[in-house]
């Protein structure tokens, strides 16, 4: 089973290659993505205190745009097998209720020794950057 | 209702200040974060898979720490109002259903100019490091 | 539609006229009652931290009792149509992860001037009262 | 992990002392709460029926409001440690998707010999009270 599940192994991969991943926020991921983290902060869940922040609106969780990165390089590319090793984000601008945030993934670096792949990882809404990083995966071998 | 729901605020923070945050991770959140952030990555979802991966069961994902994190400082240290500028994250052992998840957040630099707070964040299993990492946050200022 | 849907009127209530209702706490309903209340606190979610408690493990909110009588009332006796006036809560025991809570209601007065319902609400593990108290319901009349 | 995760205790508590917490009611907190409670009532799920209702459109759950007024105090002030023994709680008026509920508790009373907190619970929407009650929490003591 882990053979037909699996996505690419580090064999597999070269610089350059590319994944994406993409979703439109919904009211309802803001509300679940609270009660499965446990971040209820009212510029999430609060329209009349987010009215008032530089925001105007209630804004998606920095972190859900985390979630769909890592979305992105489980389930696309390089796939199922990959283990995370380290996550950088910076977070450019905010993210609204019907944003569709695109998750954009590439290959920049691959350490033969330790089997490492460094991905630059990056969300859009529409052209926009809004959260920008990298990072490192430990893939699987087909030795 | 800014300042009533607010946490704290630049001029509150000093160097060495803490925030915890803790969690026991069940079944339905690693499922439930499945479903949020479209990571349906077997080595969470599929238990015959993961039997079959060093990690011999389930595990949850990274980003769910990462989530925690957030909370963390989201609700209780610094708490409401402060916006996410950047976080790192290193994922040094898996995390299990059953696990209880402590966040742990310090104040390890403030940067009087900007406004920027920066907090060692990690995250505990029992007494072993899991996630080590580092976030900055932009704080809300009273004047 | 309303009357197809509705349950019974003002006109079908007498005083000892009784309904039930009953459900199985499970792990999964703690983690979403936290999720969809913003009550995460850890005695509900902390299983390290619960331990250590007078309850020696993960307690159910108190308010989900509260919100399983609102469902015995608003879905079985008396059933759709009526409105919530008046409920108090007197939470006698705690209540765990797998066990059965069954409600049971009964109208103890009718008010014919205001069309008030009155009822005893209680909840019950095995044979033991875990939260007692009453509720006040203003109930649709047929003319 | 006792003392770190909990709020105040009962020496911390006076007459006076307040908390708040709020958040916008959504369509997906009633849905979820629905199904979490299992108060699938046509006035909070369907909207064909609710509309020929004196309220005109669905309406959120009584007891959504009383899991809030539960959050406020689990999680704001008096903050985990407390044990729920008794609320009341009287609707006035209906609370409809969009709207932001504000939960406002303040201590009124205290019991120094059985370590007993009563304190004022009110739902706001607006500057309209919706729902009004009294808690009474078993307080933690530092000694």
């Amino acid at each position: 089973m882990i053979d037909e599940l699996n996505g690419l192994y580090f064999e597999d991969l070269s610089v350059g290659l590319r994944g994406v991943f993409a979703r439109t926020i919904t009211e309802t991921d803001i509300v679940q993505f609270s009660g499965v983290s446990g971040d209820n902060s009212p510029v999430h869940l609060n329209e009349e205190y987010a009215k008032k922040t530089r925001f105007k609106t209630r804004i998606a969780h920095g972190a859900l745009c985390g979630a769909y990165i890592s979305a992105c390089m489980a389930t696309r590319m390089p796939g199922p097998g990959c283990i995370y090793v380290r996550q950088t984000l910076k977070f450019l601008a905010p993210v609204h209720i019907h944003d569709t945030v695109i998750v954009r993934v590439e290959v920049t670096a691959l350490d033969d020794k330790r089997k490492f792949a460094t991905l630059v990882t990056r969300c859009f809404v529409k052209q926009h950057l809004v959260v920008d990083g990298e990072a490192v995966l430990l893939m699987p071998t087909r030795t």
